[in-house]
């Protein structure tokens, strides 16, 4: 999604993008601005101009995945049919999985992102209305349990040590031909 | 899997199932000899003629999911053709999960249990084991990526509190259907 670049908004990218690779090896924990730093080549100043803590980084990168997520359940909640609906919703969700997929694996075991995530109410709503989506009108038990198989097989595929030679383009393809035959199921 | 029941045996498994029970609804960590004792109706001392601490209960469960799983994973092997052993393979998958499927919500996303299973080496091994029968022989990219999604969809459509009011029958029958259909396309 694009999003207004200043040069400080190049300066902030740089500094997220490397965070993500650095929170990915080390985990959060075993991340600090000075290593961030290095890994750029610039001051431990130039760092902290964008971000005061590490934590402002995690909280930035899950800004970034809830507005994508956001602006992709509002759209599907805006197409005609629950067919429609429920497909957008899904290749939104392979997007969002695929497109964060070295951020979603770096941040999603950390037990500090947990916690901001659990104190996250957005997240939650949003989850509720994307699950709706999936589900459709009056959802047979067949279609819950495709739903719930679909839902976790996508998140798991984009973090999987074991497809990390995958690259985005086929994982993506993939994801959108298996997902909706199973849901075509319900 | 049937286990030889000696008076003790059931006892045991009693204790194990109200542990299981407890742990779903308190954690492990805010579960306590003393409050297995209570569901049981019995005295402390009784539980801990057969659990002296409820780490070994914890152990104790998971090797029964472990003995359970090495058990489906050789007798797939010994399938005579790719995919038979696939079929076995992924039965026997869904038969663990939704069979142990109390059992592995409570424990799932305890750190305590993480620990654990991080120390047994055996685990490693099987899952590894179970991975290279789902694959086949020279598997596509395509069906190393259904592999991920029907193994992780498998596992969280087990533990899904979305799906607690469908029955055990209900759920393996739909898991057994979407699995296959979703392999056959690598």
């Amino acid at each position: 999604m694009a999003r207004p670049q200043s040069p400080r908004g190049q300066g902030r990218r740089r500094v997220i993008d490397a965070a993500v690779e650095l929170f990915a090896e080390h985990g959060v924990r075993g991340t600090s601005l000075q290593m961030i730093a290095e890994h750029l080549g610039v001051t431990k100043a130039a760092v902290y101009y964008q971000f005061h803590a590490k934590e402002d980084i995690v909280l930035a990168v899950l800004e970034e995945a809830l507005e994508d997520m956001a602006a992709f359940v509002s759209a599907a909640e805006a197409e005609p049919s629950p067919d429609a609906a429920a497909t957008a919703a899904l290749r939104g969700l392979v997007d969002l999985m695929v497109g964060h997929r070295k951020a979603v694996a770096a941040l999603m075991r950390d037990p500090e992102v947990e916690r901001i995530m659990a104190a996250h109410a957005d997240l939650d709503s949003l989850v509720g209305r994307l699950t709706a989506l999936l589900l459709g009108p009056s959802p047979t038990v067949r279609r819950r349990i495709a739903v719930s198989v679909v839902g976790a097989g996508v998140a798991q595929a984009g973090i999987d040590p074991m497809l990390a030679d995958v690259d985005d383009e086929t994982l993506r393809a993939q994801l959108l031909e298996l997902g909706p035959t199973m849901l075509a199921r319900g």
